[in-house]
């Protein structure tokens, strides 16, 4: 049975020695004192591990299931959802008038991790209603906010994300749904939605589906979508839960992991809904959710890997094989442990270096989307939206390999269901996929989000590196970091030259090379938060306070990454380089 | 549900345009004939098209029970078993003494790829028996043959292979499983084995169980290991089953993938054995098996990276989604196909260019093989002994990618198993574990192969690499492939000096690498297949006869692996050569 330690000390160092979030002038931000966020990760660790954790096998085993139209989750996530909602969780990052502890978003993230590292799963159920309250929040009317909003900040009621459907994923201007206006300004919603997460279960009172859906006469395509909120239940004016509303669950899909969360077609018919923002407007309020979303993908990737990696480690340490070539290390015993091995080392520290990178890289991420949200600091907007397709698409790629890292490190034992690591692998694949695949991700980087704003934000993300190694240049202690991060970045400099040079002359040469681009931006990004992490532990250091060994690891476990993972950017940059000719060169009916 | 179209056209190809195989001195080739080659290949294409492929997802889904210790298969396995049997694939490259049919070995690996795309789990059976019969072959005395092989050879009885126990997998010097001698020469096998592929099932009267085990009083660890024959069922000399021995069925595995074949835990209880070969030299004999299974395996990923992206191309050329942002391709339909997206060609490109090189790189090895069994040939030997670690590691590592950039074409859709790419990367998984995790087989690479014989076979190697750059140095047709594989093999060998001149300091500097060097050797390996291929194809061009449309396509193709896949040999220098210091920095303690 696999077990999970919430990796406190390592927020805490992220968020103080590195983030410095308490000295941070984005309002509420001065809460977030040492004590404080240790307290709350400490509980959260707590709860994570010793009531999600045990039934991460069980969901996966169990699943969900279909009988008569009522959706069963699998034995004790019912108890456990309690649990949750009696500790406030779900609203923990959300406005006080509905309910929730109006923390900043960066703590919500950071026990956001715990979560998902313990129960991907099941923590989809409160994530899914977070992300539907958000777009709520953002676009609904006063009347919507307060009939809606406090008991989806409590998880009594839980939401969902309508967007696919059969014949339709990422080009939702394909959609068929329909939504027809009625009198009393609602509209009776019909069609058929598929891949819907957390679609219907047995541990809310109610479930708030937010639907994408046409609107007849409306303009065509993806112009013409607006978004409704449709509730398993109609809810009177006084809150209380009323008729069954025309929405039931088709199926419950048969998937390759996350099987203890409810995946539901959903089939609609006259549903009563109610438009959420306005007509035909519904992709931008979808996208509200959407961009919250994708972070939160992308801390499941991190997620994945990481409470894989603790299991490994431990097996590592555990299992008795083989002896170290340099000497003995386990006299007494008839074999060394596995960790001795160098290829093992390699693959712990391939998986360590990356873990602790993606949780500084998220929760950097997350401070912007506080600035952005709590200052209106409109720059840190800039930076986040152009790195949000980089922190789901490169943190999920890169999640699920060292969760496959992980399992080989269990050989045999690694494949049978028994250990638990098959599933971190299973249930680490959907984040490539969901919440706009990772190519689209790295389409929305280079198509979209380069160019956004003339440019500006990814000047901005240039300067902020350039700057840090200016700032550093003399600095004995960062030499390992500095050079390696200078030259990654010319590298990305390179890739984006590249583009604006020959993207115009054909898109395909740019197009060719966005998975490359949208890699080699995620490991600029992973070196810049090495670097600033080992300058963090080189300054803990020096203070001669706090646990030397932890902060000597830290700088260790960097290295690794500059001398190991970081030379990647010169591969991208080389596929980048040679465009589109031999990616485009056969015919579609050559293949 | 997934389809498999045997590549027969392109497994012509190469046997008969590249490797010329019936031009070969090799007793036997003269045989393989274009027709002859095509004709076997197009049958055993409609079986495993037609009869195993629909079997794929039934095995998956069912997988295989134990019931009151008898195993039985899923619907459909026995009834396909038979129809294997009859037509005599299971001997057909065994001897004919045998009941065999004495193809070459080549051809039994061109066929064995489309079992295995067609039905992996399916397929293990026989390639289980095949590689005990051949352990037989090499090993047994001639009542032994007379006794085991007619049966094995046609598949009545089936085999298989038993070294891994609970506590020792790599390590097989701990093993417990003991053999007591009786006075009448037999031994009584007493222990727990487990991993038992095709470990027991209802689709033959026997099955022959070999199985590693120690002779009490023998030689500490590995050296006294023995290796003997022992039958599910006992066999009377007149070869007539007799009474049940003393072997039983204590599990069935479950597994992430491979649900159609039976992984068994084996409890032997005074079983009776027979001594297969010397004492205390079962390792050498089970090599026999291993090394022959380790190609096998490698093809596994070949075959399951084939299967998987045909059926990512159907989808990527029926999924409309999307328009082609240089101009429209489908103006009738709502959207274009997925086809038309670079990022989508990036990845078809990445798969085809990876099957089509891998195909090449094995049946290339497949003579390697015929050359040393049927021939005498020590080079031969030599130079496919350095090479299947390779074959297996890196074809694995590589295949087990390309089914996930396989699924990934089919967004959601692949993540449920409707579609069934989610089963072609949960089977493809095993292939990187079984038959030593691929870490073994780099640390076999660098810690055996390379310095075998004083290095002769790697020199050997670089030599037909150097000497084919050298012979085509001046063709205008080749300078797309000539040059990177110049670079590429330069990367293989300055990795190779480092570990010649630090690894003797500290074999860790070598064992740090191995893993990379691995996969460089791999890309090495390809981009020679792929040149060969090149001059092949312009050859066949130039004389005007043949499809000149998969010639040009084939050329592309290599293009594209020489372009954008191939500059990965740099990356993995530039980790080789940082040595151990990072990946050894920490104690174990912290992690």
């Amino acid at each position: 049975m696999p077990t999970y330690t919430p990796p406190v000390k390592d927020m805490q160092f992220v968020l103080h020695d590195v983030l410095n979030v308490s000295g941070s002038d984005i309002p509420g931000y001065d809460e977030l004192e040492t004590d404080f966020t240790n307290a709350v990760l400490e509980e959260a660790g707590k709860l994570t591990s010793e009531v999600l954790t045990p039934l991460n096998v069980v969901g996966d085993t169990e699943g969900c299931r279909l009988e008569n139209g009522v959706v069963y989750t699998p034995t004790g996530f019912k108890d456990a959802f309690e649990q949750v909602k009696e500790g406030g969780w779900p609203g923990l990052d959300m406005p006080e008038e509905y309910g929730g502890q109006n923390m900043p978003y960066v703590l919500g993230t950071a026990v956001g991790e715990m979560f998902s590292a313990a129960n991907q799963a099941f923590t989809m159920y409160q994530g899914l209603t977070h992300g539907a309250a958000s777009a709520i929040l953002a676009h609904g009317t006063d009347a919507q906010k307060d009939k809606w909003l406090p008991k989806m900040v409590s998880c009594e009621w839980t939401g969902t994300m309508n967007l696919t459907e059969p014949h339709c994923g990422t080009d939702l201007g394909l959609m068929r749904t329909k939504a027809e206006p009625q009198d009393d300004g609602s509209y009776k919603i019909s069609g058929q939605k598929i891949f819907i997460s957390a679609g219907d279960h047995d541990m809310a009172d109610n479930v708030v589906h937010l639907v994408l859906a046409k609107i007849p006469g409306g303009p065509e395509g993806i112009k013409g979508v607006s978004l409704f909120i449709v509730p398993k239940f109609k809810v009177d004016d006084d809150g209380t839960i009323g008729a069954r509303n025309g929405v039931s669950v088709g199926n419950i899909e048969k998937k390759m992991g996350i099987h203890g969360n409810s995946t539901c077609v959903l089939n609609y018919d006259e549903a009563e809904g109610y438009l959420l923002g306005e007509e035909h407007k519904g992709m931008r309020a979808m996208f509200t959710m959407m961009n919250e979303a994708r972070i939160g993908v992308g801390m499941q990737g991190l997620a994945q890997a990481e409470v894989a990696y603790q299991n490994a480690v431990d097996y590592a340490k555990d299992r008795l094989q083989g002896r170290d070539v340099t000497g003995t290390k386990n006299p007494d015993g008839p074999a060394d442990p596995l960790i001795v091995h160098p290829d093992i080392r390699r693959s712990l520290m391939d998986q360590k270096s990356f873990a602790e990178g993606a949780r500084a890289f998220i929760l950097w991420g997350a401070t912007l989307i506080d600035a952005a949200h709590r200052k209106g600091d409109k720059d840190a907007d800039g930076l986040i939206s152009l790195m949000t397709p980089v922190i789901k698409g490169f943190l999920t790629d890169e999640g699920y390999d060292m969760t496959v890292l992980a399992q080989q490190v269990y050989g045999g034992h690694g494949y049978i269901e028994e250990h638990g690591m098959s599933q971190f692998t299973r249930d680490a694949r959907i984040a490539m996929i969901y919440e706009g695949a990772n190519g689209v991700q790295a389409l929305d980087l280079v198509g979209r989000k380069l160019a956004q704003d003339g440019g500006k934000h990814v000047m901005a993300f240039f300067d902020l590196v350039k700057d840090f190694c200016k700032e550093n240049s003399d600095d004995e202690g960062l030499k390992d970091f500095i050079e390696p991060l200078k030259a990654a970045s010319k590298d990305l400099q390179a890739a984006g030259m590249y583009f604006m040079q020959n993207g115009m002359k054909n898109p395909n040469n740019a197009l060719s090379g966005s998975y490359d681009f949208m890699h080699l931006f995620g490991h600029v990004c992973l070196g810049l938060m090495w670097a600033r992490m080992a300058k963090a532990a080189n300054a803990a250091l020096a203070s001669g306070t706090g646990d030397a060994a932890f902060y000597e690891t830290k700088l260790a476990t960097g290295r690794y990454y500059m001398v190991r993972r970081l030379p990647a950017t010169a591969l991208h940059l080389a596929r980048i380089q040679s465009g589109a000719d031999t990616v485009m060169a056969l015919d579609a009916e050559a293949f």
